[in-house]
């Protein structure tokens, strides 16, 4: 283990701390970009409540809505556009994973020269942006963790591709994370937004380096707490306590803290942002999609990670270290519970069939590949291998 | 759940990280206030190598040697002194948890106005350090986590009184974890420095607030990893790959992310300071005396969460989720482990008597107690009830 990490976000958890938004803005800016996503924040007051807060504490918001799920780049460079024009100084995203990253690049854009895609993580020559404007963050679904990190996923629309940025200076300055404003999530996306925070630890847990097994731990309590609370939380979206068991979990999920030291490449997730890409479909169904497909192929080239998980997670017995049954049975038990959350778990299931396989793995290894050209990931995939784990799936 | 957390400290961390030193320390300043121990690092050859490194990245040193174990005031006002003096523009904290300790709070009594005293938890009207030279750290034994927190504790030996501060400035802005440094560590102070950090954990899983499920597993995740590889590094101190699972488990250990949302209280550190302010003895050591006769008197008022630590940290099998019984083992276990690491957990072992009970619990009681003048903890504690532990443990 050799590494470097540091999360400098101020993190203002639980319910009813909405209320301090305006607070927490008003040390970094005066007029700010409010980033929202479809509508759903105005409709159920939560807008309504963050302007309140902000305007009570002295900060005037410019409003830049409709960011889509999986966001694009031209609104991206549409709310920097708006940032720059009014004057803004700081961003504030009131929303799901798609408007927090949006928020994020927006903020970079603004002082960023050239086209915002070039910061993105599959360009040549890439040129990683280095300040933004002051952002922060309050989700409004448990899901994604970009409240607390410095990553951003943006889809160009022209090219159908998805990509990604990390960078210093995308973390940010606060986040507010109120569970309340998860109490409308319907079911369905409630149990999407588990599936997400749990691949989020599985990607480090199944692909990092030997040799973390205190982070080993941290995955598998993220995993514990999510199975424990998230059925509570998809059954009663009124559960103010399982809704804040399950958000917490999401920012641990990918804050840093259970991947640091694992340098683990999310190769899920880049298989996944290749579908929804094309297709529209919410990240954390892909996902549901995706893992378990990945799973089993993975689970041959390294049955002991497998037979770990299926051992700590699911209480499994293990006739040896590399029990290759249990490993496979862990990953049943996974996907079951996917499946008993309202997760999709087969293509079919999200009207995806099998025409396009060779373009999601063509774009999947355009976003990520090493230098033989596969996807990075234990172990690493080529196109046919990533065709078919997919086809597996369908 | 409700609460806010902010931990800024950039963490460096694996083996040869020390040559960073420089250049991580000529960010903030030119020349430093070196802050070191008794001497170890003097005659190991790390202070040469840290001068060395800090002198390359053209930063200039000026030494500030001598902190003892349970760091004295007198030694923090000499530091501020000398950095004041000459003009000090960063402090580099060069040792274990008392070097660390001490160097933080010197950095904030440069600015400080009057005794830096003051600052400390327990004194009536306390004045909070707002401001503080930047501080990095260099660790050279894993127990405190003092590298990664904003926390110090201190003992003013005029009147044997040890207490405690806790302020943003105090963060590092950077610490450098280098494991190779903690080899040269005996196998003596290895074990309490593991004693330590699993106390650390202990304090937040069994006196924190309810309803804190992946905090839980984040703790139970540390004392796993401790118990694992804290034996390997004990018996051969110059196998780093344990030497580096241990480290990373101290900074983890109280770093914030364990804690987090717990807001415990420490009340074995508490009994703990005021053994080692009359005595001089290793902290860990007194831990490893006072943390299972604590745990005892604790389990009789919860045994439900004493159960859970016997099943999930020693597989122990629950007849019923409040099974006294296992909850009991699962303490002997503990205590077990401690005793085959090489700690003392009777206060004969450490040369104390039952002369000073009395003082130890006023001494406890002045540092922290809560409006009815108990000792804050899951119970909380009169001082005839810390005596009690203590004498379960002469």
């Amino acid at each position: 283990m050799k590494f470097s990490f540091q999360n400098p976000t101020q993190l203002i958890f639980g319910a009813g701390t909405l209320a301090e938004l305006g607070e927490a803005v008003h040390v970094y800016g005066k007029k700010a970009l409010l980033v929202t996503g479809g509508g759903s924040v105005r409709r159920n007051g939560t807008l309504e409540r963050a302007v309140a807060s902000l305007n009570a504490a002295g900060v005037s918001v410019v409003e830049c809505s409709g960011v889509e799920p999986n966001p694009r780049l031209s609104s991206v460079v549409r709310g920097a556009e708006i940032a720059r024009s009014e004057g803004c100084d700081v961003v504030v995203a009131l929303g799901g994973g798609s408007t927090m990253d949006a928020a994020k690049v927006m903020a970079a854009a603004v002082f960023y020269e050239g086209d915002p895609w070039n910061m993105m993580v599959h360009v040549q020559n890439r040129v990683l942006p280095t300040k933004a404007l002051p952002i922060v963050t309050v989700p409004t679904l448990a899901a994604t963790g970009s409240e607390m990190n410095g990553g951003a996923v943006i889809t160009d629309e022209k090219t159908t591709v998805k990509s990604f940025v990390t960078a210093k200076c995308l973390y940010p300055h606060a986040a507010i994370v109120d569970p309340e404003l998860t109490m409308s999530v319907p079911p369905d996306q409630t149990a999407f937004g588990i599936c997400d925070l749990i691949t989020h630890v599985t990607e480090s847990y199944f692909n990092g380096v030997d040799g973390t097994p205190l982070q080993d731990r941290f995955a598998e309590g993220v995993i514990l707490t999510a199975m424990e609370w998230g059925p509570i939380a998809v059954a009663d979206g009124n559960d103010l306590e399982a809704r804040a068991q399950v958000q917490w979990a999401s920012v641990v999920a990918l804050n840093g803290w259970v991947q640091v030291g694992t340098a683990a490449p999310y190769p899920v997730h880049m298989i996944e942002h290749s579908l929804s890409a094309h297709h529209d479909i919410a990240h954390g169904a892909g996902l549901a999609v995706v893992n378990p497909a990945w799973m089993r192929a993975a689970a041959q080239a390294r049955p002991a990670r497998f037979a770990q998980f299926a051992h700590r997670v699911f209480g499994l017995s293990l006739k040896h270290p590399e029990d290759a049954e249990a490993a496979r049975e862990g990953i049943n038990r996974f996907e079951a519970f996917l499946r008993s959350i309202g997760c999709p778990t087969r293509l079919s299931e999200v009207g995806i069939g099998d025409e396009l396989l060779q373009r999601y793995a063509q774009d999947t290894l355009l976003v990520a590949h090493d230098k033989h050209g596969r996807l990075p990931g234990r172990p690493s995939m080529s196109g046919e291998d990533i065709i078919s784990a997919l086809r597996s799936a369908l």
